[in-house]
């Protein structure tokens, strides 16, 4: 792969996940520092399209920046510092609301696996509830209780569901993690359709680890994909 | 925040709420005078995409222009002008018929608050019907007791449904009443898409309270967001 | 309103209906000669939103172009010169295939109003099956025998659907074809959207003749904005 | 038609179904060479959007290039190959996974002909399943045993789909090709909307043979309009 600086996969990342309906004006996609694991990039709070590598700060596992700043930060951002603490093999994660993955949130449908490239989201898709140990809150994930509450429910998976809430998505890099966000919501959308008119046939466990294994030629083919989709790429 | 006129905001919110779908060719938006409560502005009768600053228009809160003019008015403009009379507290109001809150105006659907930023909308979202007092009409609110009886129906709310006819929203500011509106219309989809699947899991009215009030910093991201999207922005 | 030619209007009219999603590489939209009711305006046969004023041919009511031509005609276009005989009052026809209108023409739905703007298709919409009269064909309305019928399903209605096919849809003027095409798409799509949860409250006749005259500044505000959301506008 | 080569016909078709929502970063489309019936034309593994002429290969029927190459290529190009040998009536194929079929690819739901338009994809789309004949997989057709069971299943139908995967289209031109894959997917939207609302009116055997032979001039209008909706066109 290229020689991409941190600050420009996580303006990409932003600008693709936008472009793909993941995120709209709220949301926000990190990743770890790659030299040293103790640290990750996130932008100060702003709009995920609009940032620009200047808005991309550094940040250490506490989830303060690492340079003070007078900028505004994510209210959300204890989600990244302790799950990078607590997933040594994460490199990247994305928190979002959409539309494809909401309805998951709120009915009561168990998001499956129904084609090869949604098996990106791996086996199980745990779903956590913030009121069930936090009773009535904003809903938003500040506390550090909160954000190891849903490390706890996430696990050792891909991708965590929130009740009322939205989703959160980690990856072994930017580009799969890209991927998975992506073709996750496409693969929830699709099974919403088909759900529809009935019981609708999926993955066995069996087949989601065949096909979820992605060679990096094809997070790349997507990747190059989504990008070439940016407003003026 | 920016020395922005209440031309400029006006003619930004038609075009941001345009943009956002919850606006078309039909429906308007407008702001009370900053300085002078007994006046509102809003433009002339046209689409509201097209409209420039020399289209906004000074009103009493009789809903006449202030100045006389030859131009077109909105037959519906006596709602604005009803609503600030009644509720001194409300500085700016959109009046829409978006397809995100239609299935509510004609299924027997009952409007919740499902997000954290869908609390926007409130606890109670009271629902108008102009038939049950006035009969068979051609469901424009076009006189003074049609407004009044809207007003009555919407009370302390932040925004009142209209069955068989849109919404009527209202906001402290522009910025909120942008908000307002268009995650209104945000949570509406995601509920209705979740609805199809049975029962859903919905905001209690604690957690409402506690998501429902947005700092400014909230509206202002949004705001900057949607004014990126706009065409020629 | 403004000089606009024939030729102008065929063609701004046909790149409205399709940006509006009333037409795609299908369907046609003509207007009778404003001075010579024995004759009419159409497209030869190309993509209406490919159409530019040289491809817009004079007809005369047997359907046949007034002078020839070697131009491929639309097959259908026998639809246009038998309503235009039928029903002196008709000023405009669109045949069109809107994926908005077709659930009606599949499914057993009857098409009603829902809302003010809704009201231009009127209060019958009636249905027509090509099937009935004619047995198996390939769907398309090329003979007379078949044009004549569906004329006289239409009867004095602003618009007929047709079974497994589409919809005719006819106006008094260019502006009205277009507002009732467009708009009676829009109604059809909300309550759609909202017949999946069940009952809905629908405009009674009396409401649809209060609501459905439409003056002539409405079918201008409207013109203008789809004029606006053309490519190249 | 005009003289276009192969290799502005692939990708010329590559980005019309790319544009029409049949494509997505994955999914291909190839074409027989025009004298030489043993060999055909394909990209190399790229999102197909993003194809130039360059990137169009020469294979022959064993799926191998006819020159070699360092290129990735797809990893299911084994499809056309298998299908170039086993129907030598067809000249062009594409394999995708659009929206739009998938329903019909996970519930259990019968695709049938419900437009004029969609006769296109002829009176019988079978069904095909590899996990009945292979087991667990990861769902990708890779290898000849797979295709060779694929096309057996396809027979002399136009179009099979696959089940958790999505569809396979042939045609005799890629005209023809392209113009069954999109009106294919139109028809498929069409019903599932319909479907929504209970039982819908379908096109016997006679009317689907009636409709599903089109004109050259008919296939080219089509393909005119999708050529003047891509990107830079």
């Amino acid at each position: 792969m290229s020689a991409e600086s941190p600050h420009t996969l996580v303006t990409l990342a932003n600008r693709m996940l936008t472009r793909e309906a993941v995120l709209d004006a709220f949301g926000h996609v990190s990743m770890r520092h790659p030299t040293d694991p103790g640290r990750f990039f996130l932008t100060r709070s702003i709009a995920p399209e609009l940032a620009t590598e200047a808005d991309v700060l550094e940040y250490d596992l506490s989830g303060e920046p690492v340079s003070s700043t007078g900028l505004a930060q994510y209210s959300e951002r204890i989600i990244h510092s302790v799950l990078y603490r607590m997933r040594p093999d994460v490199n990247a994660i994305c928190h979002h609301h959409s539309p494809s993955m909401m309805p998951f949130c709120l009915a009561d449908l168990k998001l499956r696996v129904v084609t090869q490239l949604g098996a990106a989201i791996g086996r199980q898709v745990p779903m956590w509830d913030q009121r069930e140990g936090f009773g009535a809150t904003n809903h938003l994930v500040t506390r550090e209780a909160e954000a190891l509450s849903l490390a706890m429910c996430l696990g050792d998976s891909n991708m965590v569901l929130m009740k009322r809430h939205g989703a959160t998505v980690v990856g072994g890099s930017m580009r799969e993690l890209v991927f998975r966000s992506i073709y996750g919501c496409r693969d929830a959308e699709l099974q919403l359709r088909a759900l529809t008119f009935g019981d609708i046939s999926v993955f066995t466990d069996e087949e989601i680890a065949l096909a979820g294994k992605f060679p990096e030629a094809t997070l790349a083919r997507a990747w190059e994909y989504w990008r070439s989709r940016l407003p003026n790429a």
